[in-house]
């Protein structure tokens, strides 16, 4: 990342009596790290969004329940304290189940997070054999560094694609309410060095409308076996708009968030978030997430590959049962 | 608009030797006015958005040139700042041209403003009556007393339906960057007691899907021969996500907003906004409008009735060449 050093251990990392994250909620004004004592802290700093992106939550779930072990804390107490921090992104059930099967969780937690990060150099090298010469992309919240702990979902195939000479612009949606755009993946591409224009969310109609978007890039938090996707609220709008324009519309996320127990995306649970997030003087109604059916999206990478439709064959494939 | 006395004159009025609005900037922290003493400071009143919405700023504009006539300004000076305040809005143009026409300036400035009151009683009553009993309807941005200096165009149709006992619920798009949505129109339902709620405009899409939407009513800052129709950016998103899922979409909008000299929305300014608005950190994109194409929209309704498609021939009836 150049000059500000985000290197996997930098977005979070278990250290002897604590797990430490950087601090996204204050980004990009300060750049704090967060230290956790606890998986009660770490759980916390999930569900307050200290730490988002699905990678990157499965990554410090298992740090956290690394922590609970080393502290002898209830592990069946610390796994479900983690489990529940954020209910949509399958990643931190998985993580979990992958530390709690382990001898030597830290061990584990420290290579899951290893394999996070090959995995997200290899969905980017995939994604951007996507991307044509001279492209202006178009992607929402934020899928780098920041929300994986590796180089990144869509966000990595676009630095992939910048790095190859492919890419000539990124447009960037704000990511009402939390500004995940305005504040984390701007930043990001700031630091790459990547041109970049934020716009409200609600501007991606008129851009899209005047020609100036060649391809939409996302990440994802689940991802039913039919390929119907649950991401950051916003997604599915952009979806239709893409499709409506005939701008390919593509999803990059490992293949840890691919859910072959749900069917569709009816079945994917939308975390409903404080609604003052939205607004403290009136009511409001504030989910994190929404669901693009499969019929909107162009191709769905993994570390395995661009998966084309049928989504119902080429994730079953892709993933393991 | 009961408890806060929301008249006519308290959205923008002309005094012996100024112009007094409500300052729509500080609402709905602070219920303040603003003193404009020239035709200049009417314009940087309009500019910075201190009275905003098509119908109102004619109306301020109209006082401004009344004014400017009183204190003896230079009238095509005073004109011409006025005029280059806001680009989109052809209500701006037509008022200052009623107001250069007239040999009595104040006058006819008033009498403009009492006509937009009545064409927002007509129009609501022809918009309420495309409304179905127990309707749960969507809008962006605000169109109500504060937009129009009468009842509103869009709002103005759901207070009519509420009366009518047709209405259920609204739900309000927040509307980045300037928040219109949350600042104003969710204060101006909060005191007609309307049921509301406010969303982030990315979370239309998942409202949509869930079938909550009913009908969506939005203005309009220009409508072109053929209906397309300019109006706060995010509206195009809104009537792409509506066609989708079957949702009827409409216009509201006085027909002095009907610039048939325009034959398609290709041909209407849109206002490029002060980048700071979205991001004073990052390099950002920030039109004040897009345009939705007339084939997106159900009906258009000005104070003549609702027109439907074709619109080059409806509307050309409905407005004097």
């Amino acid at each position: 990342m150049g000059r500000r050093d985000l290197e996997p251990e930098r977005i979070v990392r278990l250290e002897e009596d604590r797990v430490v994250l950087l601090d996204q909620r204050r980004l990009p004004d300060e750049e704090v790290e967060l230290s956790c004592g606890s998986a009660v802290e770490v759980a916390e700093a999930i569900r307050t969004l200290a730490v988002r992106g699905a990678p990157a939550i499965g990554v410090a779930a298992a740090y956290g329940y690394a922590l609970a072990a080393r502290r002898g804390e209830d592990l069946d107490a610390a796994s479900a304290v983690l489990a529940s921090s954020r209910p949509t992104a399958v990643n931190l059930e998985w993580a979990l189940r992958e530390v709690r099967g382990s001898d030597d969780p830290a061990a584990r937690a420290r290579e899951l997070h290893a394999e996070e990060v090959e995995r997200c150099r290899q969905m980017s090298a995939h994604a951007a054999g996507l991307i044509d010469e001279r492209s202006r992309a178009l992607t929402h919240c934020n899928t780098g560094a920041l929300a994986t702990g590796g180089v990144g979902t869509a966000l990595g195939a676009l630095r992939e694609a910048w790095a190859r000479g492919l890419l000539r612009h990124v447009f960037v949606d704000e990511t009402r309410p939390l500004l995940q755009g305005a504040r984390l993946t701007a930043w990001e591409l700031e630091a790459a060095g990547i041109p970049h224009t934020l716009i409200a969310d609600s501007a991606a109609g008129g851009l899209l409308a005047a020609g100036e978007v060649d391809c939409v890039f996302v990440g994802a938090d689940r991802i039913a076996a039919n390929g119907d996707t649950a991401n950051k609220v916003g997604t599915y709008p952009l979806a239709v708009l893409a499709a409506r324009h005939e701008v390919p519309f593509y999803v990059v996320a490992p293949s840890s968030s691919v859910d072959l127990g749900v069917r569709s995306g009816d079945e994917i649970p939308i975390e409903q978030r404080d609604p003052a997030e939205v607004s403290s003087r009136f009511p409001a109604w504030n989910p994190a997430f929404d669901v693009t059916p499969a019929d909107l999206i162009a191709a769905i990478v993994t570390e395995h590959g661009a998966h084309r439709p049928s989504y119902v064959e080429s994730l079953a494939q892709a993933v393991p049962a």
